[in-house]
């Protein structure tokens, strides 16, 4: 049982958008990305997805409603199927709660696409 | 879709060890605690337990091996079956990932248990 520090996970995390498994309890991931500029419109047809911002500022944009702007400290969860794009300006440090097999990109497949989930 | 600051959460948590609900994504809860001085032992027999410390400082003692101690932006899961007690000294807030519908005290009943959730 090992604890993890997310001073020290996110010290060994340099590429932003690829995010990095902290955990995974009950078949749930938790994962740990480092966010800076935007990322790509997308949404995750059966996947509510939880954001809490554990360092500087995102901004999650919408296709349909009002933007949503996390400080530090302040979490959202953006229910399965609605599209949005993460921004942050300049960057941001995320902690990320959705089931386990979540792809980060959801519906879509391009540059920011990581398949691959290494731990911290 | 409305987002959650930690700060104004705890704000409005008085009672330690009374857990509120802040989200609840994909069948999952995160909740909310105040955590002070020493909670009860138990185990919860088929769910995994992840404490991540937001404020303060908290100690997981377990029957079975060392403690472990959580400072503010530190977190562990504590396997399913895993006797343990959080210990807060003197206070702590924590946040708890885990399935909608654990109890507090798991397998135990006492002037602990909470099972009324509400949200924060």
């Amino acid at each position: 049982m090992e604890k993890v520090s997310l001073e020290e996970a996110f010290a060994g995390i340099d590429e932003p958008w690829s995010p990095r498994l902290a955990a995974d309890p009950n078949g749930q991931h938790v994962k740990l990305a480092r966010a800076e500029g935007s990322f790509t419109w997308h949404h995750h047809e059966d996947v509510d997805e939880l954001f809490l911002v554990t360092g500087g500022r995102l901004r999650i944009e919408f296709r349909d409603r009002a933007d949503v702007t996390l400080e530090e400290g302040e979490l959202v969860v953006v229910p399965r199927g609605v599209e949005h794009r993460p921004v942050a300006e300049p960057e941001a440090e995320l902690l990320l709660f959705e089931p386990a097999g979540t792809r980060n990109t959801g519906d879509t497949d391009n540059e920011y696409t990581r398949e691959q989930l290494e731990s911290v």
